[in-house]
């Protein structure tokens, strides 16, 4: 379903194409000050238009249609909509029998019976996470002082990420890229054993981005080649500090008071300038691809403040069900 | 929550220590043949004895309490019980005070202010893996003919796995290892856009199991390193079959008929026979520690059977989902 | 949470006087026709503007924003949208400190502390229930040859409808009444034992109406003050067919493939233009209380389409859990 | 499925004549005192054996299998578990082909195609409310001072309860009865507008306890009888006291600080020592049926202390999600 979160729950809509994308969060507390300007830096951030992001250029104006009064949330759902203005549906018409590599294209077809809305991806289409920006400034405020910040660490293999995009763009193809997320003056105790385990529930939503194929804390695939008193963090002081962060601030499936770190794996977007091939859906012959769309080198310089947003909604969630967060906002 | 699935729902209980440890399935189908036999082989795959895994041996039998007639699954929630007996908690009393580094002792002390069960990690313990196991077992009759295979790749970084077991008992340390887990025959289409993305859902259930660090799928962490053009999967044939499987087996959250294939990383065991250091939390002093209980040089050599149960668990319930799995069995 | 069902699954949201109020339904199956042309007759039905209901006279047209392509659904969440247009908050803001008898406005301002929007009830107002209605057209279509008929059966404790509004618009008091809801077609075997029965489910959502104060199932209370074997029903067939229905066609939560029938009592209407008396937050002093915004005399008049919605909505959830409705829709 | 709660959550399992009947309560804050001698006065209340009631006289001894350490809750789930002894399985094996009248013996048999365990209603029995019972206890430490309060104002329809149970065991016939439940103490504010209303809540918990056929809050079906200003409840204090409590203590859905008050309708008990008629299903001709197992002339009479249990975890889920109950106890 398109449903996130227990107490503090958001659910996603829209189609790239169709009339609008949105995101509605239900058990919002009521009292937390709310304008459509808190939105803007966030919604910039995951904007296209720099290099190396698609020269698509949506305005990506927020509406909020419900849950806020005078300016503070009401404890009623808050409806936030991107009405779809820049669509050029043209450019995808001919690739509905020919499936795009890496795409939901094929997946979407064969799920949905060819209902599916397959103009620019849909429903699948990177655009709802504009939603889940949306969403997590929400989500900032209100588990603040806690802090997060997700970096793009690298791109196509390169800590040089400028270098990459220029060789991306030469090569007219795509890269992906290693986006690192910390979370500072995260409280103690977040997250439950087994299921809800804060790594359960933060991957959970990670892979809902789109693009995303891996998630590791701490130390991650290099802890496991390590030795147990190497990996092992050491506790320095009753508080939980601990001398190094291996554990990625989470044992047990808890957060232990140190930072929350984690990196995702963001794969090069699928669409490129290359030349490509597939098969016809129609007459089973494999045939030449060009993806004249609109597309990004490298989805990866986007995706930092979706990383932020969808992580500060699990956290939200987590420290309203600990009573951190109540149902009615003061601070 | 110690829940987890929607349609095919398993729920957890129990401490390393206390009575008993075991699992409840709800909402599995009616008319399923399920024996005790049928349990034995995974259950061994999970347990200690074998060269790097604990001496604790239990004897590890199921009692089925509830949900089972004459040998076939009744359709309500069926209750499989772990008795434990060789529970020797002496060794952990003294533990108390100065929590052992990389286990949940301080995290859980905090969440539940002191009055968690501490006992052998109680309820945090590995050994509440062994419902999930009873479980799989159920849920790989269920989803049969897929198939779902798991194999530790690597141990303390090497695949040489036996040299590393080897060294580590050498060197009186504990190891990790990588285990890559491979779905043959899944249908195309299940999961979900978004938040019930089978990444998301197959991660949810990996970073469950205790001593997972990481979650990859497909090319993972080296596909952000590939160009677009090479990541992307050639589609080779009108049922979806591709020409590499850099996906996975997965676009856009949904399944597409090629073989699931992901990697976890499973950290060192936290217990190790090297003396370590950690923190009085009574006279905030730094303290020597050495841990005497029975542990694991590589918990990783156990996991493997782990991974296929929870994968099987999600894969049962996305089945079911997609009714393609109904409410009474049939084969 | 504004939220009800597992697999096909219905979100609220909006308030009386502000933007908008709608609807989104996750898991509708893909390939269902829909139009707004649908949508119309249920609509109108739960109107206002007849004897006895309100005149307020909002256009009320429904707008599809998501989840429809090409006049079918597309499997993705389908959300439907009112404008509010004819909205007088001026009425309403008075009311501010003395909280109207029989209505949310006490509750809803300690609840929210205050920054609830309080304008003509807000987000508790039954001008929500037009979401429901319209995505009680969607299940209606799915859930077809299923059959759903909620009808008015006395007001004011008489069972002449237009006498019984007469005496109220007289007396200028509301009044309450009876609605009869009968279900025909029903399969056998919906619902769960205990807590997913489906007496548990409907009820669970009857009293989400707005108003409803009573639910009882078959004999109800009367049922109560028989004897069993009067009570009890006589299986006449290998079908399940009963001799008569006083389970409601509900045994042990089951459907058993008589027709459903149930009762729901409607309060009447809080709103009256006889003089009332109530506290000022402020002053703490008593005061008296004329209201003099629109309201329905009685408002059970509009309830059935409501009832026929919201049951609709609960079967539509069944079958689909029961695999009689799939996920791509085919009739 | 057999789950109720979103923070504090119910699972209940088992079979009348299987092992044993259990409950599992996932989401208890730690530190709650709880030891066996706290369950036995309600289990007692609930039990058999007084006039009106089955001769079956289970002893019903409680174990507690996960989730209490030194006499507290520890915070991971608490699993109780009640054995049973004194099954007679042979008084059900002849019934199989010919379902009990106002019984779950064909709805059952059709849902789970024959695979039920049908001795004494399996896992549809009555018996599985001795999980509520137990669970219903510690929800009721939970939420003191909150006290709940059920009992049975009529049976077979007079309020003289005695003579009631006479006359149907002189008839050899069953009786129903009608309970009213009072909370006193309620905080404001538990609840939510439409869906998770506190009357949906109760009332889906209500009707998931057998021969549950009715539940009406406040003024009930006797309020749709009213005149508005009569049925409206006039407030006399800001706190939020009314002069009336025609609404139940419940305005849109929230509590206001008042009393709850509801009633429920319990269906005469289905096995009566009257003979009465069925359906062979093999042969599908008519046949005379006498039940000569052990059964209740009045369950009612068993029934309030399970309503009770029932509200209780209702009100725990509740005032956990609104943090009045923290998830560490501390009174």
């Amino acid at each position: 379903m398109n449903t996130f979160g227990k107490l503090f729950r958001i659910s996603i809509f829209g189609e790239s194409h169709g009339e609008c994308v949105g995101i509605i969060i239900d058990g919002c507390p009521a009292g937390l000050p709310l304008t459509l300007a808190d939105l803007t830096e966030d919604i910039s951030r995951r904007s296209s238009g720099a290099k190396g992001t698609t020269p698509r250029n949506e305005p990506d104006v927020p509406e909020i249609k419900s849950g806020v009064f005078e300016d503070y949330t009401t404890g009623a759902p808050l409806t936030i909509l991107f009405d779809n203005i820049n669509t050029r549906s043209r450019d995808y018409t001919k690739l509905r029998e020919t499936p795009r590599p890496g795409h939901a294209d094929f997946t979407a077809m064969k799920k949905y019976g060819g209902f599916e809305d397959y103009r620019g991806g849909g429903h699948f289409s990177g655009r709802l996470t504009l939603g889940l920006v949306a969403a997590g400034v929400v989500a900032k405020k209100l588990i603040s002082p806690v802090v997060v910040t997700a970096t793009l660490r690298e791109a196509g293999g390169i800590t040089d990420i400028e270098a990459a995009i220029e060789a991306a763009v030469t090569k007219r193809d795509s890269i992906g890229g290693i986006i690192e997320c910390t979370v500072s003056g995260v409280p103690i105790g977040l997250g439950e054993p087994f299921f809800d385990s804060v790594e359960s529930l933060i991957s959970h939503m990670m892979f809902a981005i789109p693009a995303v194929k891996g998630v590791e804390f701490g130390s991650g695939f290099a802890g496991a080649q390590m030795w147990g008193r190497e990996n092992n963090d050491m506790l320095i002081s009753t508080d939980g500090k601990t001398s190094t962060n291996h554990s990625g601030g989470i044992n047990g499936g808890i957060t232990n008071g140190n930072d929350l770190v984690f990196r995702i794996a963001v794969k090069p977007t699928s669409s490129t300038h290359q030349k490509q091939n597939t098969i016809n859906m129609v007459t089973g012959e494999m045939v030449d691809l060009e993806i004249e769309g609109r597309h990004d080198t490298c989805i990866a310089l986007r995706v930092p403040v979706i990383v932020e947003a969808a992580t500060a909604l699990v956290l939200a969630d987590l420290m309203m069900q600990e009573g951190i967060i109540g149902r009615r906002y003061t601070n």
